[in-house]
């Protein structure tokens, strides 16, 4: 890999920058190119990309893509696919892509399909919930074992087993495991106890506390094989909890990418095995696409450039996600550890410092809520967020006319960002709620929008398995992508150590009040909070 | 009101700045006034604030005490509290501490305790849960009327009636509602329609809907005025829906600030008119400290005056929101309108625009669960986010073992963001997993953190009806005191008019499929979409 800042093609994209980008204005582009939206539409698997609403047009993609090349970005997706040790800080291979291809296709194939085998077979008993009593589950994980499988069993509800009850549990805040546990039967649930290690420290104190619960409830010890199951690699812990059902995953599959291997299970239990292998087939769809199409047709790619187009040039400092679809509430939480952790980075993989802005902000909430919270400021704020809206065709309820209006909402957004609304169009309309201190060119002043802000819209025919797969899989490669132009390891996460480190100094001194040797804001706070 | 950039105080800040602001450093700051946390901590009712882990010290505070004073922020503050009309392009008055005065303290007051009380009424009525009936409650709303009572409700879970489930539908997206109907019988089943004009787009969608559901499910007509309720002034189309019972509020209240009137009716309804009114107390007794707490001693306006330090000065884009409690999982969510909604604006009251920054982004999720996703760019990015920590000392549950790994978690992200380690200190430690390409100097660059990263850390004793409403008006008055100083009008929001009405102009475009003069985008996204 070259570091993006390190390239001509860098030098370059900043001369395009001065000359065309800062001054570039939406709305002329469209009349100056007719053909704009051909050129800067993309078709992936499953999902059909329109970024001709963004701030570039074929001149600027020529230059992104000479910086691609010169980066290397190719080479180094194919050193991914093919296993090098590209997490170079922990020495791992990186192959969460692995973990979706068909049997016989990948590295660790073999493995790979035995333990989903194992997991399906597992799932479909529980899932026969006449024969297996179980009602409820129970997911305790957090991070990666809790966000990617919560938030595809939340946008694939209408594929979930209708007499199964799906709960996350995460937060070490004992107020989450009690606000579930107080609607559950024991004999009725199982817990998924999902850490790697069998060692993180909430998703133990949760399952310790389940466990105890649990036998509070007049159940037996022997009853938890039953009812506890874990995705872990610590079999040897695991049996000493009680646990004789484990599955297991590797070192090369990071947090953030696991919810296609056996941290999946409570996606597996909640849809069944078919329509699991859908979500791997459209991921593995969009791995192929990823690995195989060249520069100019690669939606992630684009998507990585563009990304850094905005943050290094134009300066955004965030991005806002906007799913018009209710099923995707959780995806811009997924989407923040994703694009967060993996790119959250302050020195190159030589362990540079480097001199421009990686990951921004990435936040949201579905569409059209959005629209009555913090689009105000998207719309009318000082700050340039780029939106990205997420558009599906096919609902799967039968309120059709609901659904014409979500989809006029989520076009409309993107328009009036980009149309904006001069004051001078704001006095032509009748004037709004009198006002006895502004006259007519104040109050057209404050209903008048900038516009040229730019946006992306997604779409996807429907929200199945396979198109969620493929969603996600877009994100990862193009969160793959920025990262390798900015030359940073997206696949390690340091920045949670120190963290750790310093609770677990602090927690005894929650016991024995001792302050000693802590800054004074610390202290003093430590003092109020141990009772 | 005088505009901050306009005075001599904002010339004074900036030498402020450039002299000490922009090298400013916690660490040292911590060891050369040992008195740093005393004299930047804050008390107001039933928080505590301690700001000492932010890029000021007392010099600073002067200086952002002479803006506060040069602008007039306490006479914009006493203008609000009198019912003046300062939301002067509306030409309205903003009275949500109306609201929650005592009856005969405030303005409107016999009006506002008259439907407060038949509110109550009403309430304690529905949850004797016997004799109503009633076991779901459906809150239709959306924005201000969803928000705020669904970020209520969530926090008070302990308070809830535990033979009462309360659900919440804003999407005009039919998933929303289609989730939530499948769950319910008709007859157990209480429908709030929350819409001032009861003619919001996606409220007057969805309440529809229910309504043909509740229909379709052998309900008569006469039924509906048992089970459909409005929070609405506009009473005649209530009737014309088939609805009897109204609860009003005023043109002084804006949605964003509305959950303390009749739409808290879900609250009102989930935890009972005592719990309610010690909500409101909450809130008041917040008021009466921004109202009179002398400058130096105001929390709210320390917290508006250091937004605009971070936002004007040290060039903070957004701030993240960490509540440390699964209680206030939809604290975040609610802030984002409260603030970006507010003060997202670019001209200022007299329409002129703005020549500096206004709202940040607001965003976060839950403590520790944000800690195993984004905190690594809180940590290692490039970028500066402050961050706002909420800890409650006690428990509503009894895993005390859990609350305190809780609480050692909260303050040991805030030491580890100022702390932060140097690479000196990370090559001392023992070396992580090996790697093959870089030695151990480059590794512990990858491991060092570069700290100095401001954050505020709040303090609750519990979480209760009492102490949520003091918080929430805290946000509250600080959005007012950033607004003020900005000099924008903080209660209207033009910005969401334009994407209405051309998501009204789209609409039919559906179902002609004619795209003529629509830009080339949005016309090839709309036959896409258009079936």
């Amino acid at each position: 890999m070259i570091r993006c800042d390190t390239t001509t093609a860098w030098a370059a994209l900043r001369g395009h920058f001065e000359a065309h980008g800062r001054v570039f204005d939406l709305r002329e582009a469209f009349i100056r190119d007719t053909e704009r939206t051909q050129g800067l539409t993309w078709s992936a698997p499953e999902i059909h990309a329109d970024l001709s609403k963004n701030l570039i047009d074929t001149a600027t993609l020529h230059f992104l893509h000479d910086l691609a090349r010169e980066c290397g970005v190719e080479q180094h997706r194919d050193a991914m696919f093919r296993g090098q040790p590209i997490n170079v800080t922990e020495g791992r291979a990186v192959l969460h892509t692995a973990l979706r291809a068909p049997r016989g296709a990948g590295p660790f194939s073999d493995e790979v399909h035995d333990v989903l085998d194992a997991m399906f077979a597992y799932a479909e008993r529980v899932r026969d919930t006449a024969a297996s009593g179980i009602r409820h589950v129970v997911n305790i994980g957090i991070g990666g074992s809790d966000l990617g499988p919560q938030m595809a069993v939340v946008a694939l509800e209408p594929f979930v087993h209708p007499a199964l009850t799906m709960h996350f549990v995460s937060n070490v805040d004992g107020h989450d495991l009690a606000r579930v546990l107080r609607r559950l039967k024991a004999e009725e649930t199982l817990f998924i106890v999902a850490s790697k290690t069998f060692t993180t420290q909430e998703t133990m104190a949760n399952a310790m506390a389940a466990r105890a619960w649990f036998l509070a409830q007049g159940m037996k010890e022997a009853d938890i094989a039953k009812h506890f199951v874990a995705t872990t690699t610590n079999i040897k812990a695991a049996a000493q909890f009680g646990i004789d059902t484990t599955f297991g995953f590797w070192d090369w599959v990071g947090g953030r990418y696991s919810l296609w291997s056996a941290i999946g299970l409570p996606i597996a239990l909640a849809i069944g095995a078919a329509p699991f292998r859908s979500l791997l087939e459209g991921a593995h769809a969009m791995d192929r696409h990823f690995a195989e199409a060249p520069l100019s047709c690669n939606l992630p790619l684009q998507l990585g450039l563009l990304d850094v187009w905005y943050r290094n040039f134009h300066g955004f400092t965030s991005r806002s996600v906007a799913p018009y679809h209710q099923g995707l509430a959780r995806f811009p939480a997924y989407l923040q550890q994703l694009e967060m952790e993996s790119n959250g980075k302050r020195v190159d993989m030589a362990g540079e410092p480097v001199p421009f802005a990686t990951s921004p902000v990435v936040w949201g909430e579905p569409g059209t809520n959005g629209q009555h919270a913090y689009f105000q400021m998207l719309h009318q704020g000082t700050d340039v967020v780029p939106v990205e809206f997420i558009a599906v065709r096919t609902p799967s309820h039968g309120l059709a006319d609901q659904h014409t209006k979500l989809l006029a909402n989520c076009l409309a957004q993107s328009q009036a960002l980009m149309l904006g609304k001069s004051a001078e169009e704001a006095m032509k309309e009748s004037a709004p709620t009198a006002s006895a201190t502004l006259d007519r060119a104040q109050l057209a002043q404050h209903r008048s929008f900038p516009g040229n802000r730019p946006s992306t819209t997604f779409v996807l025919e429907a929200l199945t398995p396979r198109s969620l797969g493929a969603l996600t899989a877009l994100y990862e490669h193009r969160v793959f992508t920025s990262g390798a132009l900015w030359g940073i390891n997206s696949f390690d996460q340091w920045g949670v150590e120190l963290g750790k480190a310093l609770a677990n100094q602090l927690l005894p001194r929650f016991a024995s009040g001792d302050v000693q040797g802590l800054d004074g804001s610390t202290a003093a706070l430590l003092k109020r909070l141990a009772s």
